[in-house]
């Protein structure tokens, strides 16, 4: 009798695994979201405090030829202030740093790296919390950081239908900019717009002002970590509601187009390419406006349906979309 | 022109880095404790919130076929909990998992740790506040626990002249216990006395209910991660004084001294061991009583003097005293 192993569960039914065994565990009044939203939030007081965590681990999330350990730190900070991002108007406030490194690393690697780390930190006005030092075979980033705030948080539970839903700026151009890496390697001598895709995958910006500025008009939020894909899902999903998406209106950059030119290719990165770490939110039509007049990078991509059904149109035709995406295990 | 590594400059080089790059960097007021001590700890109105961090990685800090998937889920906990246990009077709260997992991890091992975690999670009433599930080569499991207090916390840097210097339970066994599985792996018949050593680096109980009771009258905190001489220095540096120590009044336990017989060899465990996970504080010779009464398992080994040295003493002899600890890189 075969054993089964975490490749033959794959990394949803292992997740599932977790959660199953961890599902509202000593769970209070002051947990105000949880396992299943971008941070982990609890009340004290009158601030509610956000955790988020992310590992970063070689060769699996990043190459060391492909990123400069410069940007590499920067970019373990950024991610994790996109998840406080995406529970509206939080303010990063500390962040904690474990690292695995292995032996050989160069010193030049490590003070480059906390040279990221720090610039990231100072960009939010972070305090840099420490964290633990340890040996491993392959460079690895956990960081958590902590965010603070008296508002009420946005999660991603609270889509009401009749919403409509909204994403910041462009989708794909990481997920091009990592596909080009993996195609031709880092020392291709890329176009200007392929150089552009990849700073993309490489120096993420997490969009912390824009979630504060119009986060009280939100009903649920996310980022688009895993692609858009997956963000929709999520939402829809976690707030037992459906949706009905206009692929034809997916925000794409100028870059992408010019350098992957098939409409259908430059959608595939958008919905499943991952790390855009732009907002995705609903909103109700009537504070619609308002929204788009603060973050002018504002596009809506379709509503809320009741369906329950998340269901993807283009140019009014409805098409099948079938999971693309990365696959951890 | 030959590049350092970080094997060149060593583990506490790596972290003097690191250290220095992030020093105080935008620390505010709502900072009471940051690197250097064993928790993060902020202000959020009138909670103290306390955060540890710790990474255990196969190989490095475990070996998979030396302790079971659960009592690694349990461990991982139990030492984040010291860890809050040693900022004194403060209750851990809330727990973050982050996982690195290799393709190949049979189920079970998952099923089995996870088990582990939510019994020790269980035991301190902490909530799983959830964290990432992430693919790696090695095992890797990165906990933070956060603690809450509204009581005034116990840093690492307030020992005074004077004040005695004190220890629950006994010390060495953890190390003794993994001494004993290099030398002899797992399979070997070991006597009742040497699983029983094993057991105390696999299972360790955090002294969450001795700090607890004692922590109002204590003017410095640690916990003996690794190894009790370390521990007294960290207690001496940060609090910028020295001690004299009488190393012939360290407790040992029964089964240790059953096991290595001779003094010396038993002391060796006890000072550079590591993993007790035991309490080590400074309190005034006038609260040194009552501290005694609260937790009856607290021993004085010495005391603070106004040297910055810390001097070790044999039955009233000085005894030069070299680092023999575990090394990282």
């Amino acid at each position: 009798m075969k054993n089964k192993t975490v490749s033959s569960i794959g990394e949803f039914g292992l997740i599932e695994i977790i959660k199953h065994k961890f599902a509202k565990l000593n769970y209070n009044k002051n947990v105000v979201a949880g396992i299943g939203d971008d941070c982990f939030c609890f009340k004290a007081g009158k601030n509610t405090i956000c955790i988020t965590k992310d590992m970063l681990i070689e060769s699996v999330h990043f190459k060391k030829d492909w990123i400069t350990a410069k940007d590499l730190g920067q970019k373990a900070i950024e991610v994790n202030v996109s998840d406080i991002a995406a529970m509206g108007n939080v303010a990063p406030a500390y962040a904690f740093i474990g690292l695995g490194i292995p032996a050989d690393t160069p010193k030049k690697f490590i003070t480059d790296l906390a040279n990221g780390f720090k610039a990231a930190c100072n960009k939010y006005k972070m305090t840099v919390a420490g964290g633990d030092t340890v040996k491993a075979d392959k460079i690895t980033i956990s960081v958590t950081v902590v965010g603070l705030t008296k508002n009420k948080i946005v999660k991603r539970s609270e889509a009401k239908q009749g919403d409509l839903i909204g994403v910041t700026n462009t989708f794909g151009d990481a997920g091009a900019g990592i596909a080009l890496l993996y195609k031709h390697g880092i020392k291709y001598k890329y176009s200007q717009e392929e150089r552009s895709l990849i700073a993309k995958q490489n120096t993420p910006n997490a969009r912390l002002n824009e979630a504060h500025k119009i986060a009280k008009y939100l009903t649920s939020l996310t980022d688009a970590s895993d692609g858009l894909y997956i963000s929709i899902g999520l939402l829809t999903k976690n707030s037992n509601i459906g949706a009905d998406i206009y692929t034809d209106r997916v925000p794409l950059s100028e870059d992408i187009k010019k350098v992957f030119r098939e409409a259908n290719r430059c959608l595939n990165f958008a919905l499943f390419g991952g790390e855009d770490y732009e907002l995705v939110f609903t909103v109700p039509k009537s504070k619609a406006k308002i929204v788009q007049k603060l973050v002018p990078q504002v596009t809506y991509i379709g509503e809320i349906n009741s369906s329950k059904k998340v269901r993807y149109f283009h140019n009014g035709k409805e098409q099948k979309i079938k999971y693309l995406g990365f696959k951890h295990f």
